[in-house]
Parts: structure tokens; sequence; C-alpha cells
């Protein structure tokens, strides 16, 4: 496993990593993860992504429970949360950025983890309902009181990340350093176009989320969507249209037949595409079984193989198809 | 029950709260307010205010004793407090913002609350005997050490907010959000006029006391001082002139019929009159009974019916009458 | 009693108030001190001076019992420490105001004085040896810290108070608000001169030292010096010539009789003129015994009938011999 | 032994100090440890340096326990530690200085150390990865925070050192006060012409270590390396080459009949030269015997024996070899 600076911080992450979105606490149990997370940081894993809203804080409770059995030092591991969807209904316990739902939500974080500080904290979505002063001196005051160490945001636009930088700039505070975007060979835009003077500008770093699109790109719905897949969960209803849309899924054969010419499957050429991409910090990549994971990380020996003309033919197969 | 942004924040407040100002501890003790306070927070109030000062201390006691036994989740209601008048005779014990009293004043707030922050900390007053640089300190000083989420004023100058918040924004401190003024149909220009470009520029909210004029709006005061209201208290005398106002008194009889016209009563017109401006973020209202406080909140109903001919009929009644 | 403002900050001290030094725990104990301190807050006195040095940490213990035995509301009352000539030998432990012997005195005097903070803390002395930046940014540390809630300096010129303000407001810290210089009738050049821009431009504040010039201002030394005087203690035989001057002994014979042609003693009369100055927040006194105490406090009732006539006959006698 | 400021600031180093480099839990015990730092303790020194990676961690248990056992004043003594090689393996625990390492290391070192601050802590090498802000700001953060009372660098170029200063000017943050280069006989271009600009710019200070040359300087290495030597010890087989340079063991020769001559040895004319710079503020001198020690701590008297004359004569031995 290769590690790479977060954005111009001084940070190291695997240029793979774990994420525990839909699965934990929903798909598995954390004995499962306990198991799932040694092996990620057997192979090098040194992220492991969480978040406030992630089965509704119970994801944080099952990571928090393996974190104490596994018993890593604590230096070794960088464990994330994220803020704004909330696990309450209530004018300021969803959908905000306002200083009293974030200052009171890493206090709830943190007991679930059942660490005194995590080492990434995201704003999980933007809100324009708080302004970006506020919601900049809330992170900060996270990291100045010693409950974090670093902050970003996820799926803020190229303004809104610019504009929380030069705000912390002004003010002298914490400046966020990282953002969390969607990055998969149909949703690129954003990361290549939109925020492409942020990198150089404000040095940011990107730890990627959905490499596979959700599945799509394991090319398990080619066939429709199996009763066993994700895409049949209720809850995940909303992603079924995209998931059986045909030219798409058309796409992810020709990307099969070229992940086997250079020895792997659609879906780590897919995960190692994302990955190929230097302004990529790291791939959050999530599994609910063992092997799963472990086909996942193989991902990592395809990205020396995605030579300029592999990435041509990529483009070729998908780019009409992105947004 | 609707919400509204504080000011510029992105805290959301109901848009009726519930004020424990003269009634707590007086009139009512601790089973009451909670009793009151349920109600309140059952027709969706999340806003309870409270000061220093009210009852001596005890309504902050009161006010605590009920939110714990209430128990409810920390996030989903806010509480304030209020620093000036003290508690204490003494030079820095009263009628005064400088640091000594307000650092100290506001470990006693929360100790009489049983709480480890509130939410909204006011400075009451104004004090000319105190440089704004001070102050601002000071209130800037309790949020950095967790113990108020946001700070404002009350009864302050448009002057004198603005040189706190230029002051916060110049040293990089925590900028005053909020107001509390007075605010009703016979007092509206400091809210409508010196305050008119604050709204704007540093984005005040406002956070109204006394939109029934001490009763005065209730009409109870038309036939003269009932033996069982306010304006009858030995030490409410400071009122009993405005209450017994004839032009106003019969300013509230036309109010009243015009609140019958359109399915209310004269009590909720006026409370919902104050709401209906939108600079205003929340109109606090008190009660010292179950049904007077289940009436008060009725207003909201009221507040959509309030169209620009009923508006301009109130004015023609009040206007003229109003400072 | 009259209250004045701390310089231009909020806080209220009394115009006479009550030092520890020479006295505390060498001629007095704690049961005596506890007997002066409880008439002079009974007088109205609310600032009670001492510091590190005095009596080598003894004065802030006897005063710290004193203090837990008396159990006034901490609002009512003002305490002060100093640091500068340390209590031990060693290169930081000493004549310093560097970052190390700062941080680490006040721990100790807070311990000493069995009290969570100070209300004001002064750098005793200025140090050549040690930037006014890196004293400055010790000093806002312990009041960021809740250690102390204003600083402020002893003897210092007037550049350095404007070099520390100027610095402290640079990097957005907190800036000294008081000075306690030297000031009786034969030394009053660098209150009245030295610091007369210092007033207007940063608003500082003076506690004053040594109204009574030692004693000399008593008029003890009129005839000698006596046996049971300070003049007489070997560790104060700095002050022997300066208290046997002939022509200011003559002085003080003329301020005798002056005191007495407007009903008070020169004592009271010498006192009653540093309070005059209106640039002098408070004169701090001492006493050894509880007479001597009262007698001092009675210069406040002086204080009115020192008027412009007096004044003129006064600086006749004095100004002459005054540096 | 006298004392000079720590560059511009204001604390007091002795001229020689002693540090734990190699010799702490490798070659001396706590025992051993405890009565060279007594013996040098009674002669003067007041600094004790020390480093997270030297022995592993096990240098700061060794003085921790040392300390404890000798129960000195906390004012009278300074002790340093180090960060930036790291205790572990992985990509955030060892070569960097990013915020992660920094702030959870700090934890480990006072808790190995048993001490609850440090009085100086270094950044041991320069980290092209990480950006020096971030550095700046964890470093800053652990003073704010009184893990740490000073701050600075350790072997980091002019411009690093300027970097981190403008960029601590800039934000209000702790600025680093002092370097710790190498700096002997043969190796005095940095102090001298690298870091000219910097002692009068920004009040650089510095702690310099390696005054022997790892024991070139002493002599012993004329004849080949001895069984017992440094040079002998496995893992400091990269000295060998330097230390049996034989032009430059012939300049030892030349030193050790001049050091003779102004009745010192040559290890003592070594020592004194470093300290004769007044850009130096104190030479770390390390030993793992008590006469060693006692020895090396002799070079202070013949400090005012290196008059220019004395100067000149071992610049013309040595120049021609130093880099």
């Amino acid at each position: 496993m290769q590690y790479r600076r977060l954005g111009r911080s001084g940070l190291q992450v695997s240029e793979l990593s774990y994420g525990s979105w839909v699965t934990y606490a929903n798909q598995i149990d954390t004995a499962a993860a306990r198991e799932c997370m040694a092996a990620a940081y057997d192979a090098g894993v040194n992220f492991f992504d969480n978040a406030e809203v992630y089965a509704a804080g119970r994801s944080e409770v099952v990571m928090g429970e393996a974190l104490k059995a596994l018993g890593w030092p604590r230096m070794s591991y960088i464990v994330s949360t994220k803020f704004y969807w909330g696990l309450a209904e209530g004018p300021n316990q969803k959908n905000t950025l306002n200083r009293k739902y974030l200052m009171q939500a890493i206090d709830g974080s943190l007991q679930r983890l059942q660490l005194d500080h995590v080492d990434l904290v995201f704003c999980h979505r933007p809100d324009p309902g708080t302004p970006v002063e506020e919601t900049v001196w809330a992170m900060s005051d996270m990291i100045r009181q010693g409950k974090a160490l670093y902050w970003g945001t996820s799926e803020w636009s190229a303004d809104e990340i610019r504009a929380a930088w030069e705000i912390a700039e002004r003010h002298h505070l914490h400046k966020p350093v990282m953002e969390q975007p969607q990055y998969h060979l149909f949703h690129r835009l954003r990361v290549e176009q939109e925020y492409a003077r942020l990198y150089e500008d404000i040095g940011l770093g990107l730890t990627t989320w959905s490499p596979l699109a959700s599945g799509l790109l394991t090319g398990k719905y080619r066939g429709g969507i199996p009763a066993d897949s994700r895409g049949a969960m209720e809850h995940m209803g909303f992603l079924r249209e995209q998931l059986t849309d045909p030219a798409k899924n058309e796409a992810v054969a020709g990307l099969d037949a070229l992940a086997r010419e250079i020895g792997g499957t659609v879906t780590q050429l897919a995960i190692a595409w994302c990955a190929k991409n230097p302004r990529v910090s790291t791939v959050i990549t999530g599994a609910s079984r063992l092997t799963q994971l472990r086909d996942n990380l193989k991902a990592a020996e395809l990205l020396p193989r995605l030579a300029p003309e592999v990435l041509a033919r990529i483009d070729e197969l998908t780019l009409a198809l992105a947004r």
C-alpha cells in the first residue's frame, strides 16, 4: 500500500481506505467489522472513514468497539466523522452546520467512538442556512479544543470551500484541508473541473467516496438487480434507476473486458482509476464481507498497469456518460 | 410552529418562545414551570428565555430544576441567560459589564441552571462605565471556554451594537449575533428605525420581549387595574401609568374588534403582529398559567391572517401612539 | 467610600485600598490581618493588594487564610499579586519577567492565596532582559487561562507601558490596564509628567503605592527615627536618609499645620492629596495596626476639603522638594 | 557557571548544558543519570536536553525518574524534548512534523518524563512533507495548551526558520525562539554564515550539539578507534570515517598542544571554543561517566583564556577543514 499526503497537509493517508457507510451496524456487526478492519490495517490501510449519520450513530458505536478490541497504537490509524444530517428531528438537530449542532454533535461522536479525538472531521454537506463563517469558527474550535486534528468538507462547491478557507485565513483559524466528494467513472466533473484551481490555490486534499458507483461498476447490475444487493434494499430505492441504466451497464461490460486484459476485475479497475488521479489522496472503499474487502484492496496492484493508453480506452468507454 | 434563523446565524428559533421573566419563582413554582415548559415544548417552542436577575437568580434555579426533570435532549432546546443588573450590591456586582462581573457571573448562572453551557448569553443592558472592548472580550471568552454558544445584547443602541461587532471582527473574537429589544405595537421605533441598517450590515437577529406591553395589549386594563394583575403588584408600580393610558386602551378596544374579525383575540393579534416583522427572530411570551400560555401560542395561527390591509388598519389604530 | 474606574477599564476600585506590603507576616499575623481586612472591607475598601515577594510569599499565605476565614463573596473584593523579584535564587527565578518564571509563578501564588484566580496581576518591575513581547504573551495567557482577570505593570516607564499595550493590540492579546507607581507629595513627576499622555491614549489606571513616603509624611520622623518605626528596621535601612531629610521634614511640619486647619492629620492630608488626582484609581495604604488603618481611611473624609487654594498651599510647601 | 539569554528570549540558560543523547538508557542507567545530573546541577547547569527518539523513548524515562528522585524546584531547571524521528514505523509515526504526530507525541513525552510541561520543545529536523504553517500551528498549540513554554527547531535551514517565524508573526502564534544546530570546530559554517542574519532579525538563540565532533575533538581517535569508544559501537558506524580522518586528527594534535599551553585539555578547548561565540546560548555536552562530565564542565574555566590570538591560532589549525 502506498501513502499520499492529504492535499498539502502533512498527514499521510493510504491510497485506499475503508469506510463504514451503508454496511456497519446494518449489514455487519462488531465482530465482522473488527475482522474487516484488521484485514484492511494489515494490508496497510490507515484511514477508517465514518460519520455520525451512518446507521444513525451505530456505525460509530461499532467502529469504536472494534477499535477498542483491536488495540492499535492511536498514532497508527486515522478515524473520521462527519456532521450535517443529524440523529434526530428538530430545527437544530438535522441538516444544519450551526454552532449549536456542531459543538454538541462532536461530543456525541467521541462518546460513541470511545475516543478523545478524531483525526478528521467533515462538514457532511454545505448548509445554506448557516453562514460559512459560523461553521468555520465551530470547526476550528473543535480543533483548538483538541477534539479533532484536521477538518474538511464533503460535497461542498468550490466556491464554498474557498470561502471557508479564506475566512479561516483572515481570522487566523484552522483552515479546511480536505473535501470528500463522490468520484467515480460516471461522476468526475466536480473533481476534475469545478475544483481544478483549489488543489494549487489552497492545497485541497480529496478523500473520495463511491468508487464503484454504488455497485454499478462491479458489473453486478448488468443483468438486473440481484436480490441480495444494495440496489434491492428498501431504503436504497433512490439508486435503482442509475444502477440499471442500460448505457452505463454496457460501458461496464466494456470495462470488464479491459480489466481482464490487464489482469484484474472491473471492480478493481474502477477503484484503481480513482486512485490514478494524483489529486485524490485516498479512495474510500466499503465492504460487507472480508473477501470483498480483499478484492477491493487488490486494486492497488492494478494501479501501475493503468498506462496512458488504458486510461484513454477507459475514457472512450465512459466519458460521454459521466457527469 | 415555524422556525426562523436567529438573524444571519444558523441557529433556528421557534417564532414564538417562552420567557420566565416576572413569573418564575414569583408567580409560579417548579411544578408549574415544568408544566408550562412541557406544553410550550410540545407546541414546538424551542427557546426558553431567562436572566440572572429574574427573581434574583431563582428563575434560573426553577428553570434548571424543570429542565432536569423534563430530561429533553440538550440539542433540542435553547436556553439563555443575561448579565448586567447583578444579584448583590457592590461596585462590581451590579449595573456593570466589566470582565470581573461577567466572568464570575456566568459560573453562577450555569450552577443555578445545572447546565454546562447556555445557548445564548446576553448583555442585559449597555454599560457606559465599561469600554465595549472589555465586554466583547469577556463575552467572547465565555464562548471560547464553552460556557455559551452565542452572545448578544439587550436594549443596546444601534451604535453600541455596531461597536461591539466591529471590535470583535477586528480582534478576531466571537461577534454578537442577536439583540433583545422591547417590541410591541406601542414601542416599535428602535426595532424599525434605529436598528434598520444592522439587519443587513451585521445580520442582527432579534428576540423581542413584552409583546403585550406588560398586559396593556390584552385589554385587561381597559376598565382599570384588576386586583390580580401585574399592574397591581407592588414592585410593578412603575407600569401603572402606561397600563391605564386612556388613548392606548381605546386603541386596544379597536384592536380587539379587529382581532375578532379575523378569528382571534387582541392578545393573539398583538403577539402575531410582532412575529409578522421578518426582522424578528422570535417573540418571547410569558405566562403564569397554562391556559394563558396556550392562548398566547395560538397567535401563530393568526399570523397568516395578518394581510396587508389588516396591518394597515392596525397601524391606523396605534401608530400615532407608538414610540 | 467612593469607587473609581481602574483607568478606562470597567473595574470599580475603592479610592482607598489596603496593601499587605511590609506588614503581613512580618509585623502582623493572620488574626491581625483578618481584623484589619474586615475593618477595611466594612469601610468600603474592595481592593487588597499583594505580591509574591512580600514577606517571601508569606504575605500571600496570610491573606489567603484571612480571606478564607472571612468568607466574603468572591465578586465583592479584588485581590492582586505581582511578579518579578521571585522567591529563590536562580537565573529564571528572580528579577525576570520571562515566560518560564511567570507561568510557573502564577500557579504558586494561587496556591498560596487559596484562590483559583486573582483579579489583578502586575509585572512588579520592568525586565530589560526579556522582550516586552514575551512578557505580554505570558500575562495575556494568564488571563486566557482564567488565572487572572486584568494585568498591569509596576514602575515601568511610559515607553515600556506603551510598548506592551501596542504589542497586545497588534497581536490581539489582553492589554495592560493599570500601573502601580510610587506616588506621594515628594515623588510625583512620573505620574504627573512621564505618564501624562497614557491616560488618554491607552486609558491607563493607577493603583499608587507609598502615599506616606514610607512614613515620612506621617511626621513621625521629624524628631529622628523612632525605635519602633519602619525606618528603624534593619532591612529598611535604605530608607533612612530620605526619612530624616531636614527640608522634607520641615515641609511636613507645614503640612501638619495645614492639615489641622482643615480638620485632619498630616497623614490623612497626604493620602487624600494622592486621591485628589483624578488619574489615580486607588491609593494603597498599609497598616500594621487597626487604629492606624482606621486613621488612614479617614483621609476619604478630607478629600472634599482639598479645595484649589489648599492644593496651592500644599504645592508651595512641597513642590520644590518633589521628584 | 555563567548564564546567557536564549537568543532574544528572556530565558536564561547555563552556557554549558547537559544532554542525554547516546548515553541515557544505552550507556548509563537511572542511578548514573541521577548522579551526573546532580553534579551538573551543582556546577550550575540548568538545562537538560532530551528527545523522544533518544534510546527510543527510554532516555526520557530515565531522565524523568532521575528528576523525580532529585526533587529540584521546577523553576530551577529547564528540560527539553524533540519530535520528528518518531518511535514506530508508520506513515504518521516517523520522519514527520504533521499535526497528528506532534499533538500525539507531546503527550507521550510528558508521560515518559513524568512532567506536566517541558520548557523547550524542538522540531528535531525539518519535514519537507509538511507545510511549515501546519507545524507552526501545532507547536504553538502545544504552548497554548501549557504543555511547553518555548519552541524551536533543530537543523533547519535559515530559510525554514525564517518561514516559521514569519508565519507565526502573521497569524499571532507563538514564534520559534531557538535552533539546535551541530556546532564544533569542524562544522561551523551554518551557524556562522547561513544563520548570520537571523540573530538580529528574529533574535534566534542556539543550543548547540556535538561540541566534540562525536569524540574526534577529544583526541581519542588519533591512534585509531578505541574498543570502548562510541566509534566502535555498531550503530555508530556512520561516524567512523570522520573520526579517523587523518588531517582532522592532525589538527586535533595541534589543538591539544595549544590547550596545554593555556592550561586545559583539547576537549575543554573544543567546548570552550563553541561557547566563545556570543551567538551560542548554550553548548550541550554529553557524558557517560561522572569524571568525563566534570572534565567537560571545566571548559567554562578555559573560556576567559580564549584570547583573540588563541582564537586565531585555532582557526589556523582547523578552518580549512571545517564545513
